[in-house]
């Protein structure tokens, strides 16, 4: 029905930051708690006066950050990208913004498009926590080990099987646990510690538990862990703690 | 009465981190309102079982942070300060912590002894407001000329009067309103713009009077605002507007 009166159906991808802080995480829930998924379709109907639904390259769970989540709709208008971000952002809550929107071929999936996700997350590695960062890192007070850190690090790099890894609830399990990381960066800067993992996929609280099981290894009591054994056990008990969400923020997505 | 059944009145300075978002400011309001001072004050009174006033460096309005107030109180006790830093920790809510904590003379009070005083304030300077940065930074999208707001802000180094950057409240004006500015740094950071201000004393929001005047002066539009004029004028209307408390932070006070 496309003509000078009905637009066409048009496909805009958006870059999103938000602060985790106050949402049940990305996807709407049937329980009606405050989710970002939910308030970004609300603003979309007041926008557009209907319902459109927004497709994300992935869940983020509750408390989880974003810097670089990535999103997409479909609507038809004959509004300019700019006018459609100028819109949207005049009725978001100050804890999600956009900060990049472009159209794109009707082919483009958030989801399914996506090539790798980098997730970063950030350890305060000091002896008091911090008032500000506090729901932007998890507090841990103990001397680490960056050299073993990173040596351990560096035997998860490449396609594996990622079970020992995969979060213990039934309903968030998956039966294909292998996935491939491409890179882990363990960096210091001051009393923070931020571990980046850019992967083709995660599995439930990966990266949390892989993050609980290198911070286990840098701590000096327990020199004995060894990641080739943890992913050889193909057991979640055989790795590490799962540490909280508030550490961890979605960095960026590739197409 | 100092023996082995009353231990001696002791002289404690603490070093405090808080997230002043929640705060009603430092200082103890009469309408109960929560404030870092009382807050502070009832932990104190939890940990010793009787009422001990703080003394800070200087009171922080609503909304404004600290990454270096200095306080200091007087208890009997024979509590190391490692104990007391512990015991106090232990009931402070999360938006407040303790990062250093000595004992020092009976003498030292925490807001006369003071030499200098050192706040930032921290400009985001983007075309998009920042999430996670929303109660620590003033948001300014517009392009500001970097060299021209320093080679204003040297014009008020040294002992001036400051009148022109008093607070037009008449409750919080003083009489002597010369002050000694030690320095100002202005860096760029990727988009965030940091004001640092280093100086004997502040008059009542002369900190974000300062910063209201030179984001006027470095955005294109009025280069014909002169900071010598300002300070002639003896007149806070000829300086720039006050800036939002969310972006100001005390960072260091020195003795």
């Amino acid at each position: 029905m496309t003509s000078d009166f009905y637009p066409a159906m048009r496909n805009f991808k958006l870059t999103l930051e938000y602060d985790g802080t106050d949402f049940n995480g990305w996807q709407i829930q049937s329980q009606g708690e405050r989710t970002v998924q939910g308030e970004f379709q609300n603003v979309l109907t007041q926008v557009f006066k209907r319902r459109i639904s927004v497709i994300a390259s992935g869940r983020t769970d509750a408390g989880v950050h974003a810097l670089g989540q990535v999103i997409n709709f479909k609507v038809n208008t004959r509004m300019s990208p700019e006018q459609i971000r100028r819109a949207i952002s005049s009725f978001l809550p100050s804890d999600i913004v956009i900060s990049k929107i472009d159209e794109v071929d009707l082919a483009f999936h958030a989801q399914y498009s996506a090539k790798t996700k980098t997730y970063r997350y950030t350890v305060l590695n000091r002896a008091y926590p911090s008032p500000k960062e506090r729901n932007f890192c998890c507090y841990y007070p103990f001397k680490l080990n960056l050299t073993r850190m990173r040596r351990e690090a560096l035997r998860l790099i490449g396609r594996k099987e990622f079970l020992s890894f995969q979060a213990s609830d039934p309903k968030r399990q998956v039966h294909n646990t292998i996935r491939r990381i491409k890179m882990i960066c363990i960096r210091r800067k001051g009393d923070f510690i931020t571990i980046d993992i850019e992967a083709d996929g995660f599995l439930y609280k990966m990266v949390r538990n892989i993050v609980g099981t290198l911070l286990q290894i840098g701590s000096e009591k327990s020199a004995s862990q060894n990641i080739n054994e943890i992913l050889k056990k193909k057991d979640r008990s055989a790795a590490g703690k799962t540490v909280s969400p508030s550490g961890l923020c979605l960095l960026q997505v590739t197409y």
